[in-house]
């Protein structure tokens, strides 16, 4: 397969055809090399851990579960090594182009997956969502991109990092299609769906730049319009972008521990090569004091308890998937890390809430792509794939 | 050329041959690959590092000395990423196997070019030595190694990594050749020489494992009969291996500012890829407040001021260069970084005072090599290395 935009693994050349009738018959997809396909080993965008690990001996429970709906694998897509990253930058394999923006970054760590159904060469993908890795990624490439219910989709088979916030999400080009791969991974047929209340997180929006906040605005409009009751309010207690930082310190204390311990003993025996980056992510994560991570132990029901408060049944909270479009590739460190903080200042909401996040590819910049959230309850999932359907119907 | 040892690197084939006549006439070496050779590429052990730089537009001036000699230059050799490491370990071109132990790792980071002076491949060879580059190699490979004192041999065209410890030394399989390529890159001729008096230092010896110190307590006895006064005293004001260890980390502490100084616009522009362990050693570079720094910038003096008193005219300091024959390979990080901390408890001491150290090949456990050291004043260059030939001629 000819792959210009450089999404898929050279490493595993994948092809498993579904079976030949059911819901995705006739569809393809791809699938972030984070989840387990039998007999390939499973390389997780870092080449010491493909080389420290042997083929998978079975597919990864939603990879299993897609081909028994009809879809066919058709590759294996990179991602930021061990899916620590939210640009979709990797040294080893090179960062995939974004077909949107061919001169700006994919996002990640879903890279490959967003890439390769931006640029339509599979139907739809899959990839996983810790703190922003199917949000972020569909943002940038203008596309439908969903994190679940925290545990809600099996992680069977896929190479986690941090329990508490690892999810699996897909990506889609279209809502329609987007929403029927969802019937089959959350295994519930849903009807279109129209929310109660809209509400417009002023802090979330005030977090963005201005041109992106500005980009969005007439979208927000009009899903207000579409819905009726809307409201604009700040979602943190300071009701400030300040209060989401707060938030995502948290979120990225509790995420470096757990994603430290996880990796802790191969980096220990492996010695592995990363990208500066991604070692300095886990150095952080392992220098993490006790007191830090209980104070955001401590931090962490209050924060739900806050949102679930905000968010009644019927409710949804509306905010932009990321602040800004997809940067400049081949920017230093020092230019995109402060990037990533404020990017998971509005991508952690929902992963310290558990609670279902769809991005919607209705905004753009000067023609870039820019996505608008709306993030649920937890279990919400279907509601939000029926809206997303609905309004797509409408629009 | 074969290269069973994987001493050499494959990204510069290099020959470059001496003029036909001069005092290393016929000789063959190689040079560490932080050495500058016309038209090729530097690499530093990292391929990123490579990737990024330009063809050298003449010789290190090192390296012109030596051609100017007579001396043929056969290779580029392995180091640790940046020379950062003291084991030899390379996660990206492997690492170099010990000729004179295989199960064991080569020290480093001049790990290359001790490896290719120890399996016969070259006469002599070229490394560096910031905290035991080239010190540590040579006690693992049972070769002459030589620190200099600081700022004694030219830089000009090495990578360095730290300036206020930055030296250019050498490695040979015996004494009267060892002394050759010393007269002429030290730009002299001496005599052989005998100290006015040996200080065995108690708290160095007693920082060795016990296997080792028992090793060296015969090779310290000849060295006492030939010398004839000597001393067995500690070194440190602690009197113990705490005390040297207290100096280690202000070494460490300058070394690991200078380092991250050195390095951190490239880092940030490149995001290289590393293994974990040199991140990491970077990373804790950059994390060291102004106050720790000052401490040791503050602390530094003192200790000059504690040596010298100690190191009168005519005094060789004698410790082991080690304190433990080769660890053995594959190791995991957390049993070798101890170990680091432990070489570098002595090789520091040599740094700190900008003073030259001669190990010398006359220890072994089990036949695995094991190095015992002098430490002269600064400038003593060419009594250590006269005394070093004198012995051998004597042995």
């Amino acid at each position: 397969m000819d792959d210009p935009y450089n999404a898929f693994c050279d490493h595993a050349v994948v092809f498993v055809e579904g079976v030949s009738d059911g819901p995705l018959a006739g569809l393809t997809f791809a699938a972030k090399d984070l989840f387990d396909i039998a007999d390939y080993r499973t390389g997780a965008g870092n080449p010491d851990w493909l080389m420290t690990h042997s083929p998978a001996s079975r597919h990864a429970a939603v990879v299993e579960t897609l081909l028994a709906a009809g879809a066919t694998l058709v590759g294996k897509t990179h991602t930021d090594e061990l899916s620590r990253g939210i640009f979709g930058e990797n040294p080893h394999y090179g960062t995939p182009v974004n077909p949107k923006a061919e001169n700006r970054l994919p996002g990640g760590s879903s890279s490959g997956s967003a890439v390769a159904v931006a640029a339509s060469m599979v139907d739809f993908a899959i990839g996983t969502d810790t703190g922003g890795s199917v949000r972020a990624p569909a943002s940038f490439c203008g596309l439908y991109g969903m994190r679940p219910t925290h545990g809600r989709l099996s992680l069977d088979g896929v190479v986690g990092q941090s329990p508490s916030f690892d999810t699996v999400g897909w990506f889609a080009r279209d809502a329609e299609l987007f929403a029927r791969v969802g019937a089959v991974l959350l295994d519930a047929e849903f009807p279109d769906y129209l929310p109660e209340c809209l509400i417009f997180a002023t802090d979330a929006f005030a977090a963005a730049d201005s041109d992106a906040a500005a980009a969005l605005q007439p979208v927000a409009e009009r899903l207000s319009v579409t819905v009726g009751a809307s409201e604009w309010r700040p979602i943190s207690p300071e009701g400030s972008p300040e209060g989401l930082a707060v938030w995502r310190g948290h979120q990225s204390t509790l995420q470096g521990r757990e994603a430290w311990q996880m990796f802790a003993d191969w980096i220990d025996q492996t010695n592995p090569r990363f990208g500066y980056e991604v070692s300095e992510i886990f150095h952080t994560g392992a220098g993490l004091s006790d007191r830090r991570v209980a104070e955001a132990k401590e931090a962490w029901p209050r924060i739900v308890a806050h949102l679930d408060a905000i968010l009644a049944p019927g409710t949804f909270i509306c905010l932009p998937t990321t602040p800004f479009v997809a940067p400049l590739r081949g920017q230093p460190r020092s230019a995109t890390k402060a990037l990533r903080g404020r990017i998971v200042a509005l991508t952690c909401i929902a992963g310290l809430l558990g609670a279902a996040q769809i991005t919607l590819p209705l905004g753009d910049v000067d023609g870039v792509p820019l996505g608008i959230s709306l993030l649920g309850r937890r279990g919400s999932d279907e509601q939000l794939l029926g809206f997303a359907r609905q309004l797509a119907a409408n629009l």
